[in-house]
C-alpha cells in the first residue's frame, strides 16, 4: 500500500514562523513522523510540498494515475482553488483522500469556514497539530483494537 | 486522567437504522470498542448517550466540575444547539474537547456545514466514521512515535 | 395498521389560549375527533404530545421500531430541530409520515417560512385547522372513491 | 355551492410525461374523481386548465364574480406569477381558496420553497398526489365525524 | 402628438373590488378621464388593458412602431415581467414611457419594491391614484406656466 | 390651504453643476415655478432647502405644528435618513407628503432604490425632472377635470 | 402581584465558571437578592432555573394560567428556541415579560444578535449584571418619584 | 430527423429596433438560414416565434408529443419561466433542447445570469449572434470531421 | 457623581405626536423625573437635546472631556451614525454609556434591529418607557439592596 | 489567421478519467480534430494546456502580442482566476475569444454557475462536449451558408 | 495652486483620545506639517474640520466654486453619507479629491470596508497615519524624480 | 535599509495593453523610478513581477527570511489569494507592507472591492497612479519635515 502526503503553500515555512508561538517543528520533522508511522505500517509513502497550485495538481494526478490514496494539508487553497478539488475527484473516484488541517480553521477568519475539497474528501482532521496527519494515516490502516492491547 | 464521552440525539439508532447501508454496528458497539483503547491507555472513561439537550447539558457540566477533557459527537445538536456551545465553553477554558462526527457533514446538506461548537474545539474529525472516536482518543493520549515501533 | 400521531411544544396549549379567537378546541378533543376517524377506518392509533424535544425523538424512534407511518404537528420544532428531522428519516424511509399544522404557517413570520422537516415528509397539510389531521389521515386510508358514492 | 377547480401550466401534460414513473392518471381521470366527490357532495363544480395566464386570471376573475370559493394548482405559476396572486386576493376577501400540489415541491429546487400565493391562501396540501384534491374539496365541505361512523 | 396608455393584469377589477375601499372608480372612468385630458391638450390616445402578457407585448411593439410614448400601469407584471421590459426598451429608446402605479407600491409587500421597468423609464409617478395617469399625461403635454395663470 | 416644501442637501447646488448638462436652471427658479403655481391656485407656500440635516428636522417639525402637507425632494438624505423618517411620519399622520426626485433615482447606484421614506409618503414622483414638483404640487390641489376644458 | 423569574440553560452555572473573571456571583445568590427586592415591594416571587427547554415551556405556560407576569433571561435559548417565543407569547397576551440578559450581547457573537423573544417582549435590559434583574422588577412595581425622595 | 426551433418574447422585432446598430437581419432571415441550413443536412424543420408564453408552452408540449429535439432562443423568458422549464424538462428526457442567445447574456444585466432552463439542457451556446443557431443545429447534426476536408 | 443624558433626533416631539396614543409625557417632564432621581442620589446632571448630530457630537467630547458617564437615548442615530459611534466610543474607554430607547425596536421595522452603538455600550434597555431613564440611572447609582429595605 | 486555443487545469486528464463514463477522447485526439478543422479552414492554429495559472498568462499575453484570436477552455480557472480575466481583456479589445465547456457547467455545482470571464467574451458555448471546441472555431470561420449547398 | 483639506466628525479628538496608545499628535499638529509641505510646494491651503456633515457640504460647494482640488478624512462619514458623496462628485468632475485614512479602515469594523466616496475619488491612502494627508498633497504636487536627486 | 517591491500578474503589461489610454509607462520604467528614489534614500531594492502565484509565494518567503519591509502591487491576486495573504502575515509580523494599486480599484468591478490582503497591510494607497510606488516608499522612509524645507 502506498499513500501521498501533499502539502500545500506556504508550508514550507512551518518552523520558521514565530517559533516561540508555533514550536521549531518544521514540515521536515513532520514527514520523518508520519514516514516512521508510515514504515511500522509496512506503507511507501510519498511526501511532497509545493508553493505552485500546477505542481500540487500534477502529484494529484500522478496519484491518480497510481491508484493509491491521498493525504492533503492543502493550507490556502483550501479555501480558493476549485482546480484542486477536480485533480482530488479522480482520488475520491479511487481509494480517496483525507483533509488534515494543523490548525483549528473554524475558529479563524469567516473565509476560512469553506472548503472546495471537503465534501470530495473521505472526512476531515483538523485544529489536532501534527497529530491530524497520523490520524489520518491512521484511517488508512486502521485496525480498531488498540494497538498495544 | 478521565475522558467524558458525549454522544446526541439519534445516535442510539446506530446499527438500526438501514442496517444493509450503515452497517449493524451499535452505539453499544462504539463504546466497547472506544472503552478496550481508553483501558490500554489508563484512561477513565465515561460514554454518555442521550435524546434531551438537558441531559447533555448536565453531563457537561459534570465533566466541567470534574474538569476532564470530552469527545463530543453533538449529532443534530451541533447545527442548532447554542446552549451546548455554552456549556461546552467551560471544558475549552479546562482540557478542551474534540468535536467528532461518524459522517462527513460536509458532503451532506447545506445547514449541516456550520456547526455551533467547533470554533470552541480544540479541533473536528469529521467522515472517518468509527475511527473517528479512536482518532479523538488517540489525541488526548498521543504518543507522537508509532505504537509499534 | 397502526399510525402515531405526533404534536409537539406548546399544542398542549390549544383551547386554553386566546379561546374568544382560536376556539374552545382542546387537543384532547382533537385526539377524540382523530380517533373516532381512526376508529372508523380500523387503524390503531397512538396520540402523543410532549414539550420535550427529547420525549417526541424517543416516540418517533418507538414507533421506527414498529414500522407504523407518522402525522406529525411539529409546533415550533418545524422551523428549529434538525433532530427531528434525522429521526423523522427514519420513519421517511419506512411508512414515511405527513406534516400537518393547524394555522397556514405561510401567513405568518419569515422564520416559520422554512420547515427542516418538509423535504423528508410525503407531503405536508397546512392552514386547513383540526380538519388538517383529518386529511392526514385520510391520506394514508385513502379510497379515491367518495365515501358515501 | 360551488367550487372552482383552477390548474395551471403544463397540468394537461399529466399521464403523458413518463408513464412508467408518474403512472398513466390523466387531468381528465383527476376531474372525474374531483367531481364524482363533488356531485356526492352537491357541489357544483367548474374544472379548468390553462396553460396561459391571462385565462387564469379570468377564470379567477369569473370565480371572484360569482363569489365561489377556488382551488387551485397552480403549477409552475406558484413560484412566479405576482398577477395570479393579485387575482386571487380577491377570493381570499370572499370564500377563499386552497392551493394543492401533486408533488412535495419542498422537496424540489430550491426556487419551488417559495410561493407568491400561500400567504393569501386559506391552506396549501402538498405532496400528497391526487388526493391533494380530495382533501381540498373535503376542506370546504368537512362534516368532521367519520364519513361512515 | 398620441400617447398609448397601457393597463396590465387585474387593471380590468378596478371598482369591482372592494368598492367600500377602494371606491368605485372603474378603469373605463380612469379613461374617460385620461381621454378627456387628453383631448383638452389635443392629444389622440389609445388605452388598452389586458391579462395577457402577449397581448400587452405586441401593443407596446405596434406603439413603438407609431413612435409614440406610453404610460403604463403595468401591475403585477412590474415585478416579473422581462419581456415587457424588453419590449419598452425600444420605446424607451424612442419618445420614452411613465411608469404609474395607483397604489403607493412602496407601502406594500417587499417583492414590490423592484420594478423590472423603472430604470428604462422616464420616470415613475407611485400613490397619487388616479391622479397619476393625469400627472404622467401632463408631463408629456406639460408647460410649465401655471395653467390658469 | 399650505404647503411646505423642504429640499434636502445640495440641491442649492442646482443650475451650478455641470449647466451644459444640467441645465442652468436654479433652485431659485424652481422655487419662483412653484411659487407661480401655488399662487395661481390660491395656496400659501414654504420653499426651504438645507444641507442640514437637523434643520430639515426643525423644518418638517413646525409644519407637523401648523398641520399642513409637505412635498419634499430629500436629496441623498433619502437613502440614509432615519431621523428624516421620523419626522415626516407626523407628517403622514396628519395631511400627508409627497417625495419628489428630479432625477429617475431608479436608473442610478445600487444604493439609490432604496428610499427610507417612501413607505411612509403618500406617493412618489421620481425622474420627470422640474415637473415632478407641479406634479406634486396639482396632487393636492387636483381637480381631476381638465384645466381647459 | 406575582411574578415568575426564569433561567434558561446555564444559568445554574454562574459563579462556578472563572470565577476570577465574572465574579463568585451564584444564580442562588441573585436569587436571594431578587427575592429581598421582591418582598420589599410585596410581590410574590417563584424564581426558575432549568437546562430543559420542555421545563421552562411547562413553567411559562403555569405562569399563563397564573395570569403573572414574567422575568426571563433565557441563555441561550433566547437565539434558537421558537417554542419559547410561541410559550410566551401568551404572557405577551397578559402581564407581559421583560427579557433580561446578565452580559451585553451586542457585544458578542454574530448569531447573539438575534432574538427569538424579543418582539414579543415588553422590553428587554441586556449588559447591566445583576442589576437587569432588579430594574425588570421596578419596572413592574415602578412608581416614578425617586425611591429616596 | 425533426428539430424544432423556438423563438421566445419582443424576437419578432429583430431587425426593426435600432438597425444602425443591430443590423438589418430580420427573423425571416434567420428563418431561412437556419431552413437552408436544415435542408442540407436533410433535417425536418418548425420555426415558431411567440411573445405568448402558454403559445410557446403548447408549441414545447407538440415537440414532445413528436419526440423531436428542440433549439430554443427563450429571450426573456429565460429568466422568469419556471413553466417554459417544467416543459423542456419533458424534451431533456428525450431528444434534449439546446439553448441560444444572439447577445452575450453574460455582458448584460445581473438577473439576465440566471436561467430557470440551462441546467435541464444539453448545453448552452450565447453571445455568438445568428451563427448561434446554425451551431446549435450542427450540434444535432454533428459530424465531427471538417465538412470541406 | 455626573451624568450626561443625551436625546437625539425627534425626541423633542415627545408628547405632542399622537397624544392619544403616546401620552402627554413631554421630554420636559422626562428630564424632571429624571433630575429628581438624580437629586436624590446626589448626582450633577446635564440632560441634553439636539437634532442635530454635529451637536450631539460635541455634547459627547465634553462629556468626555469631563470624564463622565452618559445615558443616551440616540433615537434615529442608533441606526444610522457611526460617528456618534466612534464619539462614544471615547466615552466606553471611560466610565462607560447605556443606551436607552423608549419603545420596544425589536418590534419595529427590520432596519432598527441593528445599533451602531450598541457593542460598545455598557448595555441597553429598550421597551420600558420613561422608565429606561430611571433604569439607566439606577445602573449607576445602583446599591443592590432594595431601597426601602 | 491564426488562433490560439488554451486549456486550463486537469483537461490533460481527458480520456484518463473514468473511460467507462467519460470515453477515451483524450485532449490530444481534440487537438487532432480541431486542427483539422483549422488545416481546413486555412487556419493557423496554436493548441496549449497547462496546470499553471502563470503558464496560462503568459500564452495569453503571447496571443495579445501576437494580435489573434483565442478560444478558451478554462477549467476550474474559470470560477477562481481574476488573473485571467485581465489578461483575456487584452485579447477581448483586439480579436477576442470564445469561452468553451465541455460539459454543462449550468447543471453542476452552485459555484460554477459564475465564470470570471464570460462577460469579457464574444460568446459561450456549454454543454456541447467536444464538438464546442468545433462550434467556437466556426464562429471565427463562419460562412452562414451551409457548407455543403 | 489651492488645496482645501477637509476634515470629518470627531478628528478634533486626535491627541486628546487614548495619548498613550495613538500618541499626543493633534489636529492642529496635522495642520502644521501639511501647511509646512503645502508652503514648500507654493500652495495655497485652507485646513477645516467640522462634527456638522451640513457645514462639510457647505466647504465642499465653496471648494467646487472655486475649482480647487480636496484632500478628504471623511471621517465615519465615508461610510454613512451619501450627501457627501454628491457634494464632492463635483469636485470629481474638476480637480479631483484624494480619500485619507489615518487608521487602516480595512483592518477594523465589517461596516467600515464601504466608502460611499471611494470610487468618485482619484484614490484613496489609509492606514498610514498622518503621513497619508502628505502622500495626498504629493500626488497633486508630484514631481516624480526624487527630491533630494 | 532594504524594501522588496513585489508585483502581481499582468503587471508585465503595464505600457503595451492600450498605450494610447494607459499611456507608454512600462513596469521597467517603474522599476527605474522607484529605484531612484530608493537609491536616493539609500535603500536597498529588490523589484520583483511574476505571473505566477508560486514565485510571488517564494518570494515572499525570502523578504520574510531577510526580515525585510514589502511594497507589493498585487494585481489580480488581491481578490483572490489566500495563499498571498497567509506569506504577507510573517510580514507583517515583521516590517510590514504595503498595499499599492495603480488604478482606483474601487471605482472598478464589484468584485474588486475585496482584498484578501488589507487587513494585514500597514495600509494601501489606491488610484494614485505610479505615483503610488513612491508614496508607499516615503512611508517606509518618512522624514514628516517637507524635503525642500
Amino acid at each position: 500500500m502506498k499513500i501521498v502526503v501533499v502539502n500545500g503553500p506556504n508550508l514550507n515555512r512551518l518552523g520558521k514562523r514565530q517559533p516561540e508561538i508555533y514550536g521549531t517543528t518544521t514540515l521536515a520533522d513532520i514527514e520523518k513522523l508520519v514516514r516512521s508511522h508510515a514504515d511500522a505500517a509496512g506503507i511507501e509513502l510519498d511526501f511532497v510540498q509545493s508553493n505552485h497550485e500546477g505542481v500540487l495538481l500534477d502529484t494529484v494526478h500522478a496519484a491518480a494515475d497510481e491508484g493509491v490514496a491521498v493525504i492533503i494539508n492543502p493550507g490556502a487553497f483550501t479555501h480558493t482553488s476549485v482546480a484542486l478539488r477536480d485533480a482530488l475527484a479522480e482520488i475520491a473516484d479511487g481509494k480517496g483522500f483525507v483533509e488534515v488541517h494543523i490548525s483549528n480553521v473554524h475558529a479563524r477568519e469567516e473565509f476560512r469556514q469553506h472548503s472546495f475539497l471537503s465534501d470530495k474528501a473521505i472526512g476531515v482532521v483538523a485544529g489536532l497539530g501534527v497529530y491530524g496527519y497520523i490520524a489520518a494515516l491512521g484511517y488508512f490502516t486502521q485496525d480498531l483494537a488498540p494497538k498495544n492491547a
